[in-house]
């Protein structure tokens, strides 16, 4: 079967890790680069990250440095969530490899420019270097197949009732990406707190016995203390986030989704950030976005140790 | 059993003409007044209905006049579906009687101080004249019992994918009166769109044979033809959203709802007129809002029968 | 000559004490009422300041109770300028009357609806009160005759480079008085920053030697220390704003002005209560102010001090 | 003498027009490139333009395509002042060259990164092609030696009382530019309302004689039917904005400037655009731009005049 050809834009960020050992471990994608976002970490941070987990993974790819901050706005991480490193809770190997020495949003250019054919885009952080990218570069535009970003939400936000991590720390990066006319798939708080891991699953992950499983298992325990303490109605499951940008792509199926008009709001003082769904077409404009609401929780928990499996 | 001393704000409106027959209808409220605000038409017209309602209902009710537009914006009304006169679909016989000579924010304002006990208000239109009213005379503030009102939505807008009509013509209003520390329920589209008319609910109304029943009958043909055009979701029925606010008086027990911490978002390019409810209790705030969320519909529909019923 | 009815609206603050001053040491002037708004200082601080000046000065007027905040704003006071009682630098009799026991707006409202002439309005502070009282007796519009302010300005901000105090205080309220359609002199900061009083004027005021002249000169000793500090193109004067709006209705010749279109921002991240003057006419609407830019600086300490004269 | 290495980013229009003419005919300037601004008119009428201009004046310079639009906003194009095509009022030769293939960001790039000195940016149109590279490439914005442009004001606007066009149409890119901390230099309303020309000197050019002068002259008179009829406080002068920014490169002594902090406003409602100059020091922030406000104007009608002089 052909791999899916992708640039994975992530700010790993305990959720961003298991979201690359779905891509890698799938064995079903061809990833051109990461570039890395400043978001649940600094850029410092998740660029560092992002080689770690190469390097754990035992995987060649290009790592591209993105943006240090918003478009517009002051950098906001989530260390109370993914800890002071952006990766706590498990050990890693030092980097083997380097970033690239141009930066994201040229690097981003050049792949396209040279593929002859699409490319899709996983963001899972920020977009701001995606909008950025969108901004300096509006001819390539054309060489984008799809966007499967995780972020937003329809009926919920995480930082404020209506906005999610992702869209809130760059909403004027969010409006240009989904403005841009590109196919967006987003999976936004309403899918992604469904696609819930709990502690069986953890050990599920443990039980594969390699190094990724184990690192696995030890992001997800440190990732778990948040969700017990702050967001009781899981039941002590931890929402999986960014892995399912990627699970769609390898099978849409397990997904239900609709397809709706959504805009960002960059301006309300309580509403900054949100993702406005018309799920229920009160404006008549046509849909722009594949807004994704739910999901089969147990292929997805198997779809993940499957590639854990597969990986060192 | 006592009566419930109210004071009933609203816009009339068709589903405003349905929530006047429930409160005199029931038998149960003790009405100082009603004012009338500028909002599914303008204060002319929805003044003009509401004496034209008390003429219909044969009940004796001062009647105040309220604002001509909101706090800082321009007027918005809705006559697409209200229509022309703002209660098109019936025909009602003159008003017998005149409005007050003093406008609505005084007349509360006496009402509240000459009263030994607190005062409910209940308003079904935009918050315009409760918002004067709590800026003018601050010090009447602990005369009111509770604020029950029809407006704002969790999940849902019908301006806008996140703003209702009453809250969305005058944010501002929405956002001094959420704030005031008064205990408010809000009884939002999430339960309004399940508090659903149907053709045969209209034909047990005109079946009654009285001219209240025939005229709710009348009102709500037309309400319907909005609804079933624009909201195919409700499969024919037409949302009664006004009656809610004063059955939920009347029996609390028929709805579900939660306490949760609501602002209004006055800000907003996309958002403006929001009631952002924290449902999922991110801000962690102290809740100010009993949000009426479900309905138990049947008896909704008998308890407007029933008090169609009891008018002439 | 026939006195001027006039209802003045005022935080004092060290200038509002002069411009009481001013106000009742002419002669020239009926005061109807003093309100007070909170803005140099809290409600309970600006009330208690009006009753110990009317005591001072040993007038009879009656005292109205203000609102306690701004419109939709939390409140801000002018503490760093006018000291912690408002009023700092003098020593001042207790008061030896009370407050009215209705507030501000029923004041206001009462005096209007029984007066046969028109009144002028006179505020000094944030424009909260005069707001609230159009918002909630639009009836009684008609009754003002003009409103004569301190507030804004064209080319120069105190708060931030476009917004001064007490537009800043309160941006919604102003906005609301701007539109109201009512007359409109605006004392901004372009004039005030040239009604400047030095070291001399305040020796000028001690040698008159009466009880008023020593408290005018130790509170402008005190309002000098700000001056002197933070805006020293001032070459040692201190901005003796609030007076220019009274002043300026006894003799509008020592002044220069021109009618604009006047709006207040209240939006802007960096903007928020700005007073937009269009002054080279860009927007080409019908001008709604008249916006005071200049002033003979020696006529008005003398007409100050001529005031100061005929007081105790 | 050194000549100053420069890329200029403009939106030809009339007064971009003779922008180019001072530039190239000063022969005081290595121009690196030309990039087009969507401004006073679209991107595809100003790329045009430029390439007439330089088949007008007969020079070699790469001219790169610009964004198409504002970064987060509609195109708003200024034709009542420019005309149809942008360069209203004289004939052009055919352009003799094709813009490059790259875009402007990209073109930008690539020149910066090969330059081993610093190069100066003069814009003279809105911001959205600056702000894009800064934003993809802010590795190499420490070749940038200053950015010195046209746009904003301290003390007017003409697109709003506040708000300048080439800041207007972008505002985000305009923040973007001012909060780089890149040396600024801004030619705003102030200095340029009084770089006006008069009908004496669209003679002077005029009667140079050669194609350029004559170019000159005909632009300057349909660029004046604009100013005769809605600034008259010109007395029948044009203020001819663009070139002022490359005058100050070529001789800063002719002007008068200050050193201030000024951010630009984004938000506002009635402010949006407007560049917020601290010019009395209220908010106390280091100076990020060098504020320039004044002009000898008879100095700078003859730069021009020697500049065409030096043309074909
Ligand atoms: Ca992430
Ligand atoms: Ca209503
Ligand atoms: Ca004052
Ligand atoms: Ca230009």
């Amino acid at each position: 079967m052909k791999k899916i050809p992708v640039i994975i834009d992530c700010d790993p960020g305990l959720d961003d890790a298991l979201m690359l050992m779905l891509a890698f471990g799938s064995g079903r994608f061809d990833v051109k680069a990461i570039t890395t976002s400043a978001g649940n970490q600094t850029q410092d941070k998740t660029l560092f990250n992002a080689l770690r987990l190469i390097s754990l993974m035992e995987v060649k790819v290009p790592v591209y440095r993105g943006c240090e901050k918003p478009l517009l706005r002051e950098l906001l991480v989530s260390d109370h969530v993914h800890g002071e490193s952006g990766l706590d809770g498990a050990v890693f190997p030092a980097p083997v490899s380097e970033a690239e020495s141009i930066l994201a949003v040229e690097g981003i250019a050049n792949i396209l420019r040279e593929s002859e054919e699409k490319i899709t885009i996983v963001p899972t952080g920020p977009l701001t270097n995606i909008a950025a990218f969108l901004l300096a570069f509006p001819n390539l535009k054309n060489k984008i197949e799809r966007i499967s970003l995780m972020g937003g939400g329809i009926f919920r936000g995480n930082m404020t009732p209506l906005a999610e991590f992702n869209i809130y720390a760059d909403p004027e990066a969010a409006a240009i990406v989904y403005d841009s006319g590109i196919p967006i798939t987003m999976c936004g708080l309403d899918v992604t707190h469904k696609a819930v891991v709990f502690q069986k699953d953890i050990e599920t992950f443990r039980s594969i016995g390699n190094k990724t499983g184990l690192a696995a298992a030890g992001l997800l325990e440190f990732f778990s203390i948040f969700y017990r303490e702050n967001r009781i109605e899981l039941e002590g499951g931890a929402a999986l986030h960014d892995p399912c940008a990627i699970a769609w792509l390898l099978n849409p199926d397990m997904f239900k989704s609709k397809p709706c008009y959504v805009a960002v709001e960059t301006n309300g003082k309580l509403t900054s950030g949100a993702t406005v769904v018309d799920y229920f077409t009160v404006l008549q404009k046509e849909p722009n976005v594949e807004v994704v609401y739910d999901i089969d929780r147990e292929q997805y928990i198997e779809m993940l140790a499957a590639a854990i499996k597969n990986l060192p």
